[in-house]
C-alpha cells in the first residue's frame, strides 16, 4: 500500500540491450510508487507525463556500442527516456511552477522527477494541441525545418523528394517544400499513407515503395528531369536509387536511415560516384545542435498553423501499456503519421 | 610520301569502347599526315603537342554510357582527347599567334588542329617547368585548391587525411594542408610513395594501404582523435573506413574514386549512417566548373612555388609510343607522382 502523498507510477523498462529488430518483449511494464514532492534543495521538478513521443533514434539507445552511441543508451532495468509533454506537479526550481506545461526529455512513466531541467521548454501557446510538442512543435518539426531550409537552401521550382514522407518529419518537409513553391514527391509504405501524402499534405505525387520493383525506374517516372533536393529518412536501396537521379548541384539532407537500424550490417550503397558527376552535397545532421533555431522556427511555423496552411497527422495510442508496441511499430511502418503515446490528457 | 608542307603525325587511337580494366591493346598507334597550315577563315589554330596529361577521369571516356557520360566519351577510331601543353604552329584566330604556348584540351598526337579555343589558357610564366601546366599549374592543381579550400574550409590544427596522396592532386592537397597548419596523413600503394609523402612532401605521417589488413585500425592509429577533413580520391573500402573515423562536423571532399572505375559494379559503402552521427558534409565536385578561380589559384600558388614552399613530383614517359602504358598505369598505381607523356620538348 502506498504511503500518504505517494502514488503508484507505471513505468516502461528496457530489459536488456538488444540486437536486430526490437520486440515488445524487450520491454517490461512495472509499477513503483513515487512521492509527489521534490526533495527540498534539489532544484529538481516533478512532472506528470501527458504525451510521450516515439522516435526512430530511440532504437539506437536500445543497443550499447562501446563508446559509440551518438545519444546516450537507455539503462536496462530503468524506464526508457524520451521526449514528452508534461505538467509540473511540484517544483524546487526557481524557474518552474506547479501547473506549468513543459516539453523535453522525460521518462516513459506516469510521473518523473527531472533533475536536468536545462533542456525543458515551457509551453506558452495552448491554442494548438498539446501533443504537437512531440511533433510539429517539437523535435520532428525543428528537424524538418533545419534539414530542409538550413541544409538544402531550397529555391522555388526545385524538385524535392522525401522518403518516409508520411512520418513525423517527412509530412512537414513536404508541406514546407510546397509552401516554398517546389515540386514535391514522397514515398511511403502503404496505400493509406500514399493517399495521405496526396490528399491531405498536398504533395504533387507519391508512391508506395513496396510496390516498386525498380526504385530507379519509379524515380525516373516522377522526376524525368531529376531531383534537386532529397530529404533522406530511410537509407539503403532508396538512397542508391536516388543517387542515380540527382540533378547537378543537388543536395541531400541526411536525417535518418530507418531501413538500416535493425540490420546487423548496413546495406552497401553503390552509387556514390554520382556525388562527383552531379556535384552533389550530402550532409548529415542532429537536431540536438540546432535548438537555438527553435524561436526562429516558431516564428515561421506558428502563423502557418493558425492560418491553416500546415496540417499535422498523429497516430496516437492510449496508455503506457501500449507504448512498447507503438515504439516497435515505427520499424514495421505501422504508424500513420507521428506516433504519440497518450499517458494522460491533463 | 607526304606532300610539301605536310608532316607525319603519330596518333594514339581508342580502338573501341571497353568494360573493366583498360589494356594497352585497347589503343592503337597510327601515323597520318597533317598540313601545318590552318584553313583560312576557320578561326582554328594548329598546335604542336609537347606534354600530355594522363588523368583518371579519362577512364570514363573509354566507355559509352547512353546519355550518362559526365565528360564526353572518346570517339573510337579517333585520337584520344586530353589536357596538354602545346605550342601554336599556325593560327587563323585573332587571339593566338605562332610560337605562343598554351595548355588545355588537345589530342593524343603530335600535331592537333584545335577549332574550339575557348578552353585554352595561354602560358605566360615560363620560369616554371612547362609540364607543370598538366599538373601543379593545370587541372590537378586547381582541383586540389578547390577541393581543399573551397569545399572544406580548413582551419589551422585540423586533422586531414588524403588517399592516393602521392598522385597528381593528393601531393598538393597534403602540402596545402601543411601550409595551412593542419596535421596531415596520406595513404598510398607502395613504400616508395609512402617515403615520398613523408620525406619530400612533408606529410606528418603516411601508410601503405596494401599492407593494412584493417583500414579502420590503421586510421585509428594515425587519427586517435578522428579526421576533420578527408580528401577522397579512391572510394570503396577506404571511404567506408574513413566514415567510421570522422570527427563531428567533418568534411569530405569527393574528388575521385579511382578504386572503383574499372569494376562492373562499384563496391557498397556501408557506414553512411556516420554522416548523421558525426554531422558530416560530403560533397562531390568537378573542376571544370571552377576555372573562374584559376587566377585566384595562381595568385596563391605562384609565390609558394617561387619561394620553394611547394614541390611537385612528375612521372614522365617519353614519346606517344609509351602513352597507352602510362595511361593504364594510373589504374595499377604504376606512376609515382603526376603522370606526364613528353611528346616533344619544344
Amino acid at each position: 500500500m502506498a504511503k500518504e502523498d505517494e502514488v503508484s507510477n507505471k513505468q516502461v523498462i528496457l530489459r536488456d540491450y538488444i540486437t536486430g529488430f526490437p520486440k515488445e518483449t524487450d520491454m517490461d511494464l512495472t509499477t513503483e510508487t513515487i512521492k509527489l514532492k521534490v526533495p527540498d534543495g534539489s532544484k529538481a521538478i516533478l512532472v506528470k507525463n501527458l504525451y510521450l513521443s516515439c522516435d526512430p533514434y530511440m532504437r539506437s539507445c536500445m543497443t550499447k556500442l562501446e563508446g559509440k552511441n551518438y545519444v546516450p543508451p537507455f539503462t536496462p532495468g530503468s524506464p526508457i527516456t524520451g521526449v514528452g509533454v508534461a505538467k509540473v506537479v511540484n517544483s524546487d526550481h526557481p524557474n518552474f511552477e506547479e501547473g506549468e506545461l513543459v516539453w523535453g526529455m522525460t521518462r516513459w512513466e506516469e510521473y518523473t522527477l527531472i533533475t536536468m531541467v536545462d533542456r525543458l521548454f515551457k509551453i506558452k501557446d495552448t491554442d494548438v494541441p498539446l501533443s504537437y510538442h512531440t511533433g510539429l512543435l517539437g523535435m520532428p518539426g525543428l528537424t524538418a525545418y533545419v534539414g530542409f531550409y538550413e541544409l538544402c537552401s531550397p529555391k522555388r521550382g526545385e524538385n524535392v523528394f522525401i522518403s518516409a514522407a508520411s512520418g513525423a518529419v517527412g509530412q512537414l518537409v513536404g508541406q514546407f517544400a510546397k509552401i516554398t513553391g517546389c515540386y514535391v514527391v514522397g514515398s511511403a509504405g502503404s496505400k493509406e499513407k500514399v493517399d495521405l501524402l496526396k490528399n491531405k499534405f498536398g504533395f504533387d505525387a507519391a508512391f508506395n515503395y513496396k510496390e516498386e520493383h525498380d526504385l530507379d525506374a519509379a524515380l525516373k517516372r516522377y522526376f524525368p528531369e531529376g531531383i534537386d533536393i532529397y530529404f533522406e529518412n530511410v537509407g539503403g536501396k532508396m538512397l542508391d536509387a536516388v543517387l542515380l537521379n540527382m540533378r547537378v548541384h543537388g543536395r541531400i539532407s541526411v536525417c535518418g536511415m530507418i531501413s538500416q537500424y535493425n540490420l546487423e550490417k548496413p546495406e552497401g550503397v553503390h552509387n556514390l560516384f554520382c556525388l562527383i558527376t552531379k556535384q552533389v552535397r550530402m550532409e548529415g545532421f542532429l537536431v540536438g545542435n540546432y535548438f537555438h533555431l527553435l524561436p526562429k522556427y516558431y516564428d515561421f511555423v506558428m502563423p502557418l498553423i493558425k492560418e491553416g496552411k500546415i496540417t499535422y497527422v498523429e497516430d496516437t495510442v492510449e496508455g503506457l501499456d501500449n507504448a512498447p508496441g507503438a515504439l516497435i511499430g515505427l520499424f514495421t511502418g505501422r504508424n500513420v503519421g507521428k506516433q504519440v503515446v497518450v499517458v494522460a490528457y491533463e
